[in-house]
């Protein structure tokens, strides 16, 4: 299967969907070119980063959100991938008819049509104000934890799940997918290349990143392609690093630049299946009734007494 | 606090737990004259890694497993860990009095005194003879499945956890202790250079170690210390490559050598507590509803239908 992931540069605040999506169509129709049947895209993919800034709820919807899906402005993705014959992966922001807002992905097939969708569930950051910061991190002001859980659509006989940028340092968010038999984890996102809460090392976002996804491709025998927004946008700088990974942990493409660039990689459904059947056969080797914790606590809390 | 994994080359068939003992001692010295408050062995240090070779439980038994901890065998480690105020982690085979057989490990306090005790529950290889393959992998043929859950204890105010070589490849281990507060979890490991299984490539086996136990101190907020054997034990090559990570997920220190090596970290636990505040506040960000297929199912099953 040919996954491509595609990266993007910065979208300034000025930029409007139409520029976005136009950019977003180039690399659609490279990916196809060579020989992508999916494209993933970043997260909030067809704006700026917009959490970053202290607004009301109602400013926020008003210039950043999506009432439907498709509509007007990302009409043309939906057409090009019918025309290619390309599903694709993007992330949004949605304001529902009941007015619920959420931070959004959704799975397109090759025909254009929407087969599944994802809501974030790990919302990073905080909903006060904190004028004392560089900038703001509001996604638990703007979105709701998401409600639909973690999902995975069969899309070409592929068996695919979603996720959305901080959900990939949680262990929890794969686990869940490959208990459903994901061969295939897609995710976007936007990650800030300065930690505004505590003073943690710049080179530790790019390494954090790395890690959890190599780790969890390996550990739950997924392949993973990831899409982020790179470079600065109206001064506000990005991590990149988009890359796709294989089951076995490796890193098997990445981006190179800090601009709109689509990675490509031909991946091995086969090759997830060896780690499944050995190493991580759950069946053989899981023992849930010594994993309860985790759905019995939410924080941590004090040691447990053992057996013995 | 002071952080020492102890490292072993080979241990030969023909060599007894005296001469393994006298090893251990030497490295309990080195660490403790380098500052350390605790010293991580390997699992099943005692012996070589025996489920390589075909024989009967009732040989195994004879020939490896430990009836009593502390024995006359091992005394001198812990007259020499309260003579040092040291603790320790060792692992061994264990059978207990009903005849029960564990891989089990324990963590000792610089008093000598045993706090702990874990059984290995993720048994990897199998329990049929596969007298086509290079080498064995029994231990679903010699151990049984832990029964007393992944436990965390407290030693000198720090909260550490254990577990036990496959283990550390299941992200499961890893919250199952840090919902329990966990601040340290120590490990010990036997990993051959080669997969009996399936063409696994031999660099993957090292790849694979270190992205599970990075992304894990990351996503944990813990530091790792994890001991293994390395060298060839009697021709059978194993991986070796000790460490301690970072709940940045850096690799802080790492074994140099294929034989006996003390490495040693100065670590500070309160860089896991900036971790825990904010990205991995669990309180504040776990979803523990949506994670209720990891209990649910041992195996993998169908995808579940979403809400939308």
């Amino acid at each position: 299967m040919g996954l491509a992931v595609a990266q993007m540069g910065p979208v300034h605040l000025a930029e409007d969907r139409a520029a976005v999506v136009k950019r977003l169509l180039a690399m659609m129709r490279e990916a196809a070119s060579r020989g992508a049947e999916l494209v993933v895209f970043p997260e909030l993919a067809l704006t700026t980063f917009f959490p970053r800034y202290w607004m009301t709820e109602a400013e926020a919807v008003d210039r950043f959100f999506e009432r439907s899906m498709p509509n007007a402005d990302v009409q043309p993705l939906f057409d090009t991938a019918r025309e290619l014959g390309i599903g694709f992966y993007l992330g949004y922001a949605e304001i529902t008819p009941e007015g619920r807002r959420f931070n959004t992905s959704i799975l397109v097939d090759k025909t254009a049509k929407i087969i599944g969708k994802y809501r974030k569930i790990h919302l990073p950051g905080h909903s006060d104000h904190k004028p004392d910061a560089p900038f703001q991190h509001l996604e638990k002001k703007f979105f709701e934890v998401g409600d639909l859980g973690f999902g995975v659509w069969n899309m070409d006989d592929t068996n695919v799940g979603m996720c959305i940028c901080n959900d990939r340092r949680w262990p929890e968010t794969y686990r869940v997918m490959s208990l459903q038999s994901a061969e295939l984890i897609v995710l976007g996102y936007n990650t800030p290349s300065w930690n505004i809460h505590w003073n943690e090392l710049i080179h530790w976002r790019t390494t954090t990143h790395e890690i959890v996804l190599q780790a969890s491709a390996y550990q739950n025998a997924v392949w993973i392609g990831a899409a982020g927004k790179c470079g600065s946008e109206d001064g506000h700088h990005m991590i990149g690093s988009s890359m796709i990974v294989a089951p076995s942990g490796e890193i098997v493409a990445r981006s190179s630049y800090e601009e709109d660039e689509v990675i490509m990689a031909r991946i091995d459904l086969g090759l997830g299946q060896m780690f499944r059947d050995h190493v991580f056969n759950f069946a053989k080797h899981r023992s849930p009734h010594h994993y309860k914790l985790i759905v019995e606590r939410t924080g941590a809390g004090d040691p447990l007494p053992t057996g013995d």
